[in-house]
């Protein structure tokens, strides 16, 4: 069995750390690692309008943003093949018909869609089917690919078993067609969800604690410097200082290595040397917000770089892009072609189903 | 503006007479009328699947079944498109963006979707996500044609509401694309609904109380004479008896004309002076239905042997239906390519968004 990997991003706003440390980081990773023989990257442009129907414009003009991120972090179209969802129409085929596999109460069940619910506001607006039914389309994205590596966050957990679920079922009633996916979860806990620069347990557009990656040397230092955590009890230098629920040590946790004290801070040798002193009192919040600095520029300064160097050269953007989506095109329209010749609805492939009618009639004229 | 018609059935068994008297009928004059520029025949498979998920084989079977009932009554597949649903993949398109603009609170409000989820026992076993959505799938089929006239029966106006509904919410979020339609309501209250031979409201598969029109002469003597009302009361022959409620009577309100009483009943000018005499009494109930068989078999004599000319030419039945579904296939593509350029989801028809793109991009670094 090949091992193809489907992941992707809504297609809602430039991508910021949180992506990079949740999943962008690995995907290169994955990419690079030589495993794996197809990774699928898709722009859920489609998924995105469900819950933006009435604002087509912001996916519009975010595709590009994605698509500049993904190539300034290190996606390569060589190794990757990067498509836009909306353009691939088996993956409506295959929404629409396994929407017929699942039952109203089970969408309602998921936990997922449930917070979800909750946090765009939809309890007392409505929520639009399209939404209620994204679970569903996730599952055309991820089977139309015969994906069985899924890289997610454990939040997303209820959506893939919403589509092992569809996998499941379809093969039953229609016979082994669907290839069943696996989640793959990000071991280091550190990797899975990285807070706001308030703090706040994620970033979010909305409450503008965001880095983006294409944010200026500028912008980070001000994110920092400006809306970072300032321990309260630590007013003096000397004062004792606390790191716990500190998100400057937060972000030190998961960004830097010992090569960065060597570089950026030679007093101290590792992280828990700079925490300890931190800890006794004597080390400014200053100097450590300084150091983060440097060491999240250690990542975002290439990233800035190539997102630069793209975004000179539109063109070949738009050339990768369509050049993705006509490779995804040809293996969904593949996989839907399985489907309906499982389903037995291939009533057009060839002439054989004139002799299966002719059959038909005799017998009922029997 | 071109008057267009949007119609069809579910394959899901043969056609029988109420479907005849409650549209086929009609659907054969408004074809011959000249007043409509197009008419469009779908064959519901998608739909007849959303509840039928687990027997494709059946849908298959009866898409035969269902386009020689057509032909058979006289649909002209020169003068109407007769398609496949499942072949128009602008139809899953269309479903998918609509769904974005209709609640789930909207959706459970609606009438007939509430009555026959009572009728075929999802309360219990669960509602299909594609049941539940189906208006929405209906909303595509019309709309993907620009239809602006819907023959519908009465109990079928809230389906066609909701299609309005939602092409009033896209012309008003993404500008004027789609069409209008209307409901085009029988004028005769007698071909709104034929009662089953039985007497039961509809005619059944599972009741058993069907004419078919490709039902045997001997079948349709049988139905008539072993499963048709015989007034209890009228148990001579010279006994007053009742036309009320008297299905023979019922079918003859819906089929007889004074000619068929110059041809097969001479003792009666018209239906009203032999009504009068069975209520008097001296009429036999054998006689109104041996006058009724030969009433019924003036419309389906002529049906079973045009079924039975098509029955033996399949190659050139597959032939229609296939030239149909490409030519619709044209006609709804055409109109989702008119869709994704009024949601600006067209990204790739040209390479304008180059520029566009190019224009953000400056701007955000301005």
């Amino acid at each position: 069995m090949k091992n193809i990997i489907l992941t992707g991003d809504r297609p809602t706003g430039r991508l910021h750390l949180g992506h990079y440390v949740g999943s962008l980081k690995r995907r290169v990773e994955l990419q690079n690692s030589g495993r794996f023989d197809e990774i699928n990257i898709l722009i859920a442009d489609d998924q995105a309008l469900t819950d933006n129907a009435d604002n087509p414009g912001k996916i519009r003009e975010n595709i590009i943003n994605v698509v500049l991120d993904y190539l300034s972090v290190g996606i390569d179209p060589t190794k990757s093949t990067i498509c836009v969802q909306s353009t691939l129409p088996a993956l409506h085929a295959l929404t629409f018909y396994y929407m017929n596999l699942v039952t109203t109460a089970r969408l309602s069940r998921n936990p997922t869609v449930k917070s979800e619910i909750q946090m765009r506001g939809f309890a007392d607006e409505g929520l639009p089917v399209g939404f209620f039914a994204y679970p569903v389309s996730q599952a055309a994205d991820i089977t139309a690919f015969h994906a069985n590596v899924v890289p997610v966050g454990e939040d997303q957990l209820p959506m893939l078993e919403q589509t092992r679920e569809i996998v499941e079922k379809f093969n039953r009633i229609y016979g082994e067609t669907l290839t069943m996916p696996t989640a793959m979860i990000p071991e280091n806990e550190m990797q899975r969800r990285l807070p706001g620069v308030d703090g706040k347990a994620k970033m979010s557009k909305s409450l503008g604690n965001c880095i983006y990656l294409s944010d200026s040397a500028a912008v980070v230092k001000k994110q920092i410097n400006g809306k970072m955590f300032t321990d309260p009890l630590h007013l003096q230098i000397s004062d004792p200082g606390h790191t716990e629920g500190n998100v400057v040590f937060t972000y030190l946790d998961a960004f830097c290595t010992d090569e960065h004290f060597a570089e950026f801070l030679p007093d101290y040798a590792n992280l828990e040397e700079m925490k300890a002193h931190y800890r006794r009192g004597g080390l400014g919040d200053g100097t450590c917000k300084k150091f983060l600095f440097n060491v999240l520029e250690e990542t975002l300064a290439p990233i800035r770089e190539e997102r630069a160097r793209w975004a000179k050269d539109i063109d070949t953007v738009y050339d990768i892009l369509a050049a993705g989506t006509v490779k995804a095109a040809e293996t969904t329209n593949e996989t839907l072609a399985q489907v309906r010749k499982a389903m037995r609805i291939d009533y057009f492939t060839d002439r054989s189903i004139v002799k299966e009618w002719e059959t038909l009639l005799r017998k009922a004229n029997q």
